[in-house]
């Protein structure tokens, strides 16, 4: 290592789990980290809420700021490293802070990249700054570097991903233990897998957000996170699940990026997957994302999506890349080269539909169903039923051919309000492998 | 994308499957590619050996070289790609050139990465100019950037790769149909997934040659390919393959590279892996590898590991990295802060392994088998026998407990030379998940 090098020096705002957790690999991989940096990277100056706190790791010899947008006034620091989260509020504030004094960032926050995403990569392009964000998608995994850099000579058609380890971990748990969601979500909570308030995962809106950042890489646009459908797991039953296997599909929530001559197409929901497409064998808190380009074909990454480990990890990656001087614009491209195609509405998907009905047992209940079916031009493939107890309901399965989702939605709606059905429908789309 | 930026000029050396199809993708993909680069990547001079052969692209406009090396005296060039291949001749004559010039060089030679490559890295750093080989391992799977860049900020303890599609294309075929070895290498050959020589795939040389280029990424060392333990699956039976699913193993050529205190691990052979260990599910002619680091944990990459389209995407990836002016040193730091851990021997492994004789069926042969393994301090961890015909050879199947592998060879030795034992004993190493 070369130690006469000026060393990068980096203010850190946020010190929770990943905060302190770059502090700590920026220290303990020091050496390391100098050797494959070219040059020392350390923390001058820090900023959090509370600062007697016990992190585990000492802040003495470290500038203190009270508020985090104060750090970008430090004049000897050369990189802003966010990691307080959050689309709005200190987080964002210390962002814009610092880009429209021309300083580089790092940042681990999705949500805030995936909201205000475009206008922060336009004003670090007016900057001439670099904006990264590796640690914002599926943690210690290097899938931004591989959008972004390693696949960069291909057109890509399709990204899709487990990026939520609580909705996996959720779903995993209940395929092996057959037990029911709100069961299995108090469960996780227990074991620290979910949040005390976990609506940001199981109503997939964390998902969301880096799908968002994904198929912005992907496909060489601004990120447009309102465009994104989005779908969570709490519909997601222990039946659904059963008929699942039954019919060789497991189900994962997934995010799902397509381009197609029309436009973008992006997606969150819970899916059914082959048993033995490769993302369905992603099990537990681990994520995974599979891209797919017209010279490469089919690559997967998977690992931790979460922790302080792995997204230390995507942080310190940024941060050696700006050591190094290595700068790529925001999503890929300068903004007169990105594409301006457009978002695509979920009523304009094409898939195959799973649909689970709960109905009296009764004749004539299925010919009714099956009739609004035809009424739509939606063609079934295959159908169960399994009776249990003529006085109460029972569950019926229809799985559809490809069908577009506007027929199915405006079927379902017609299929709900039959007399016969006692339950709201569970409609899971299913995926090809 | 702004047009008026200067282009890059490619000469390229070798249009075999790979250089043709690099052409191909600098063509097809050049606005994207231009945009990802910041300005255009052009081919402006080729060589190869026969000027007429069609190769489905045009070679009108560029300037030919009838010998490679004479790329380097084109002036009008600002880095050479060669694809050429093989650690001798042309290929490697044409990269001493370009970096004794001060070219940059992106190549997808394996072989000439593996064998040469520290002596070339010297001269890279020498010269102050990028020598990249993304293509050389895996394919289209930006494992090199992971591993240089991505990951950069972690002590990695261990590298684990399916790194030849031929050899997991026979083995897959072999698992699933029961064939041996001979006969599925035919059809293989039939079908182009090997090659009329094989040697390279089959005896493990091509997947050392990558393995030995991962480890030095990995551990950040001058690449040792002498040091690589190299066997080939000729020995695989389809009698090893059921026992192994009846044991709960998957067999697959792996090349593996460790880090412990005492120094650096590499080898590469047939392992049998647990059924759910996630390098046990890549099948076919895919390729994965597997990295482990102290922060980021667990991280899998897979993909299409041949191939003119994935290659092609790895090397113009490179070409990408050298338009934006981004230099990474070759091993990932420069020389002086590379380690010098020493390479470890065979001998010094540590593992459970799976033994497989062929014994005449008589009273005494099993008690004089476990005698040797007692008298080597060797543990059993289980044993299987069935008897078909007491006329016959049976097979005698051993599954040892954690054992070094200088006793394990010792005792290997010992039962071989007992008179029951009719064949050559089969002896493949236990990898866990």
């Amino acid at each position: 290592m070369s130690g006469a090098e000026a060393p990068l020096k980096v203010a850190l705002g946020g010190l929770g789990t990943v905060g302190a957790g770059v502090l700590r690999l920026l220290r303990e991989n020091a050496e390391l980290i100098a050797a494959r940096a070219g040059r020392p990277i350390e923390v001058v100056a820090v900023s959090a809420r509370d600062r007697t706190r016990d992190r585990g790791v000492s802040l003495e010899g470290l500038r203190w700021y009270d508020a985090a947008p104060d750090l970008v006034g430090d004049n000897d620091v050369d990189v802003v490293a966010e990691m307080i989260g959050g689309a709005e509020g200190m987080g964002r504030r210390l962002v814009e802070a610092a880009l429209a004094k021309g300083k580089p960032v790092v940042t681990a926050n999705k949500a805030l990249i995936a909201v205000h995403g475009a206008a922060l990569a336009a004003a670090a392009e007016r900057a001439g700054v670099p904006l990264t964000f590796e640690a914002a998608v599926a943690g210690g995994i290097p899938v931004i570097k591989a959008l972004r850099e390693g696949l960069a000579a291909n057109h890509l058609t399709r990204v899709a991903g487990i990026l939520n380890g609580t909705c996996n971990y959720i779903l995993t748990a209940m395929t092996r233990d057959g037990g029911e969601f709100a069961d299995v979500l108090a469960e996780a909570q227990r074991l620290g897998y979910a949040e005390a308030d976990p609506r940001f995962d199981v109503d997939g809106i964390d998902a969301a957000h880096k799908l968002a950042i994904l198929a912005a890489l992907a496909f060489g646009r601004p990120v447009a996170f309102d465009a994104v459908h989005v779908e969570g797991i709490r519909r997601i039953s222990a039946l659904d699940i059963a008929f699942a296997a039954q019919l060789g599909y497991t189900i994962k929530l997934l995010g799902i990026a397509r381009r197609t001559e029309a436009g973008v197409e992006a997606r969150v929901h819970p899916c059914m997957l082959p048993h033995d497409a490769p993302l369905a064998r992603v099990d537990g808190v681990f994520n995974a994302v599979v891209v797919e380009g017209d010279f490469v074909g089919r690559v997967m990454l998977q690992g931790r999506g979460a922790g302080a480990g792995p997204t230390a990890s995507a942080v310190v990656a940024d941060l050696i890349d700006i050591a190094r001087g290595h700068t790529t614009p925001v999503w890929g491209a300068a903004s007169e080269s990105l594409s301006h195609a457009p978002s695509l509405p979920m009523a304009a998907h094409v898939g195959a539909y799973y649909l689970r009905l709960m109905v009296t047992d009764r004749p004539g209940v299925i010919a009714d169903v099956t009739a609004v079916l035809r009424d739509e031009g939606i063609s079934l493939e295959s159908m169960l039923q399994r009776a249990r107890n003529p006085a109460e309901s029972v569950p019926v399965v229809l799985v559809t051919h490809a069908t577009g989702e506007a027929a199915m939605i405006r079927a379902l709606e017609r299929i709900a309000a039959l007399d016969a059905v006692m339950e709201s429908p569970t409609l899971i789309r299913i995926e090809p492998a």
